[in-house]
């Protein structure tokens, strides 16, 4: 209790929390992961709160762990040495829209669909969009994209500046407003993708774009995974501006369907969008469709209609979740990585050939014009043998990637799943990783345990 | 002599050289900062003999400073501290092109027109240029961009992968050839504009792009450098993807014409590309141009032939040398300030008003596109009033664009000359930044005396 009881002489006392539930709510993540109780939970509501949190944590190096919607999936949020769970809902403003430099300033704690919402109203738009309804703050502490990063780039792409509050309290700002700098040496990226371990951030200053003129999307049916990924790569090498193009095989159709009352064909399908001026946009779409037809395509269905095509949107954003809700008892296990462009179609390959080998019931889905691509599991964590044959594919597919000049992980990050494989993926310049770690945070209370054994 | 003696037990003899000539080109680079003399000059061919010169450094403490053309304009290879300076020349192979990544693996030593001689074998290139024909290293080092970078990003954008050689001669790979990546720390873009500073780059990993289906470009002439500010302003705003878009003021122009005998219009200019598909290109350059004609265009001229369009760019990146041949005994010195696009319109007018105020016959232009703009000033350097006034007139631009969210250096980096200004555009970060320098190269022998006073 004396934990809290100094937190409550820094914070006001309804910021600071040890109600079961809530510490419940702050021990997981959507995954597989095993849950961790934090000792406590704390609500700041600016960044001198933060600061006097950090402050009084690295005094008594007591871990910190920054929470942000807690749809992470690889335990990144879950506090396994205890310590204080910082929750940043509290801080859910946006703070400025600059419609003229395509910036927003906003508080870590606003979510991705509250900003498109008020974004809207200036005619602008936030491309990222990891399916979850996260939060900006965790999505750049994980360096998280999806569907558009094809075309927008990845968190880190839209990051301008940062107000990080450091390990010792300082609060510092990684960068400016600009478009360009060559000034100093940029930190801003680095503190991208730490995933709470060198700092908690108390505001990001991101770009944004204008709403498209024109938004078009498609659904092309194939005949095999293979016709499918050789699709995206002819489209990718014919310089087609992709706004998105997402693989879904036929196993997911299939939860699809069964989820959201479609009845799509099941069979390995490619979701797409297009964006641009009228005259640009139809000349890409038609080269596309004509990409398709020559890898013996089924199926090529515009959706011009507004609401046609959040429908497509929707239902690919809850591929996920269609097999969460439909698997009571189970968790996921998302798969991860990445693999450059040429080694794409041997990979899914390869995947589908190891999934069926080691015998679960997975589905193969991604974002495949980066060439990052997942398989769904859903596991019983309380099946040893299960829980065992996941983990050898989990590490078959990052074996491959990494032979092929690939990563163990597109987006979702390391937290504590991909901890194991950064020594291999690495190699020396996990040295300098840790220097860096060591020189802003040396007594490591930032978050323990993540991205680093 | 004894420096030399150590050094030729490392390298092959005829790599290791104190020939006057050849220390005097590595005492400078092309812009007004005093030179001084490097120690001695090694030319490595593989990583190897990096690492080796590097260990030697670091164990006796000697100055290195990493040199690729000496293009820099802010004094990033002037040796102040002597010792070694390491010349990238002998490592200038193109090692690998793969077309279907959209990747390239080369050597510090790349020339950018080398580089994109070679790629245009695959239909390929790579957008960023800096006016002068710079290394892909030291590019990389400078975080470089250039007339493109509205479309296509800065080299820190470009870069997937670097080989670095550190301070004590340990090699690491910073990251991968995929298109994303959220595994570790991403420390490559920490590496991308370090100035030497960090490490020496011995190979690149680098995105290319396919040369556009269609590629046109256009002069427009204006009555005023506002109206031609603020045509870029609603272009970008109304959602154009300009390829370049570059503002020449009158001055500049009068001076092309000395230079290259063309007869432009005296008076502010925009120089512009278009890249993209037959269809969507011509409504994207119609509409600019109705734009373009609602802010008084008196002249808006398409270069659809290649070799006019070739002759259009030359003549632009030719700007600055049209300055310094046309002035002998003079030496130049380029502003570089970068502002966010709302603040564009006021800083170009305050940059125009503070020159003449300051009473020096000073050039504007720049990339506009990204708010990123440029004055030229030939000065005497033996004369100690005009380099008060340039100094006075640097500082004055500095603190424009500090103010309004901006930063000292758009592009060509901190260098020597821009060190005095990084607490006032960094504040506290300035310290983090010099942590991981310390944790990086505690000797502190890469490069001294840059980006850190
Ligand atoms: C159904 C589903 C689909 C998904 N699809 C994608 C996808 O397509 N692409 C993708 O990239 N991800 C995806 N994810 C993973 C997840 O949504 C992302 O990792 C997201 O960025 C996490 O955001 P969050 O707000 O939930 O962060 P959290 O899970 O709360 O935290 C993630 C990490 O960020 C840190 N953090 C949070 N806030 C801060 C802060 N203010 N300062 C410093 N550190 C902070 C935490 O400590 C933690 O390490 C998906 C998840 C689910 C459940
Ligand atoms: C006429 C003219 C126009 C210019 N226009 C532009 C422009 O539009 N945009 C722009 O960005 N710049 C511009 N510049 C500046 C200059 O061209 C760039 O900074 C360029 O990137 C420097 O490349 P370089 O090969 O000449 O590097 P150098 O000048 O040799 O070195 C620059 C820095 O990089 C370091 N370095 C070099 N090689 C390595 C290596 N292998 N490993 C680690 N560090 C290394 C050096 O130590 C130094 O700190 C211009 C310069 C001139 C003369």
């Amino acid at each position: 209790m004396v934990l809290v009881d100094e937190l409550r002489r820094i914070l006001p006392e309804e910021q600071v929390t040890v109600n079961p539930t809530v510490l419940e709510q702050h021990s997981k993540d959507e995954s597989y992961h095993t849950p961790h109780l934090p000792d406590v939970v704390v609500f700041p509501k600016n960044k001198e709160e933060v600061s006097e949190v950090l402050k009084f944590a690295n005094d008594h190096e007591i871990p910190v762990t920054p929470f942000g919607f807690g749809s992470s999936l690889e335990g990144h949020v879950i506090p396994y040495q205890g310590g204080i769970s910082i929750d940043f809902q509290l801080m859910n403003r946006v703070l400025e829209v600059r419609p003229n430099d395509f910036l927003v300033r906003v508080q870590p704690g606003v979510t991705r669909t509250q900003l498109n919402k008020e974004l809207k109203k200036y005619g602008l738009f936030f491309p990222v969009d990891p399916g979850a309804d996260a939060t900006v703050g965790g999505m750049a502490a994980t360096n998280a994209s999806g569907t558009t990063s094809v075309r927008y780039g990845v968190m880190r792409d839209q990051v301008r500046d940062l107000e990080v509050v450091l390990a010792d309290g300082r609060i510092i700002h990684t960068g400016s407003m600009t478009a360009k700098s060559s000034s100093g040496y940029h930190i801003t990226g680095l503190f991208v993708g730490s995933e709470g371990t060198l700092g908690a951030f108390t505001e990001l200053t991101l770009r944004v774009y204008g709403i498209p003129e024109v938004i078009s999307a498609a659904r092309a049916v194939f005949p095999s995974v293979e016709e499918a990924v050789a699709t995206v790569t002819d489209i990718l090498s014919a310089g087609i501006q992709m706004a998105r193009i997402e693989l879904v095989d036929a196993r997911s159709i299939k939860q699809v369907n069964l989820y959201n009352q479609t009845d799509y064909p099941v069979k390995p399908t490619l979701f797409m969008e297009f964006h641009g001026n009228e005259a640009g946009l139809q000349y890409d779409a038609d080269f596309a469709e004509k990409i398709a037809q020559d890898h013996g395509c089924e199926e090529f269905l515009f959706e011009t209609d507004s609401k046609e095509r959040a429908k497509l949107w929707e239902v690919r954003h809850n591929l996920a979740y269609a097999f969460v809700h439909k698997s009571p008892g189970k968790k996921m296990m998302v798969t991860d990585v990445c693999v450059p462009m040429s080694e794409l179609g041997g990979a899914i390959h390869d995947a589908r050939e190891a999934i069926d080998r080691i015998g679960l019931d997975g589905a193969l889905l991604g974002h495949v014009g980066d060439g990052n691509y997942h398989s769904i599991i859903m596991i019983d964590v309380d099946d040893p043998e299960e829980m065992k044959k996941a983990a050898e594919l989990n590490a078959h597919l990052v074996d491959y990637a990494l032979s092929r000049g690939g990563s163990c992980t597109g987006e979702h990050g390391v937290g504590v799943g991909k901890t194991k494989y950064q020594q291999k993926e690495h190699g020396e310049s996990l040295d300098v990783m840790k220097a860096i770690k060591f020189a802003l945070d040396p007594k490591g209370i930032l978050n323990p345990g993540k991205i680093f054994e």
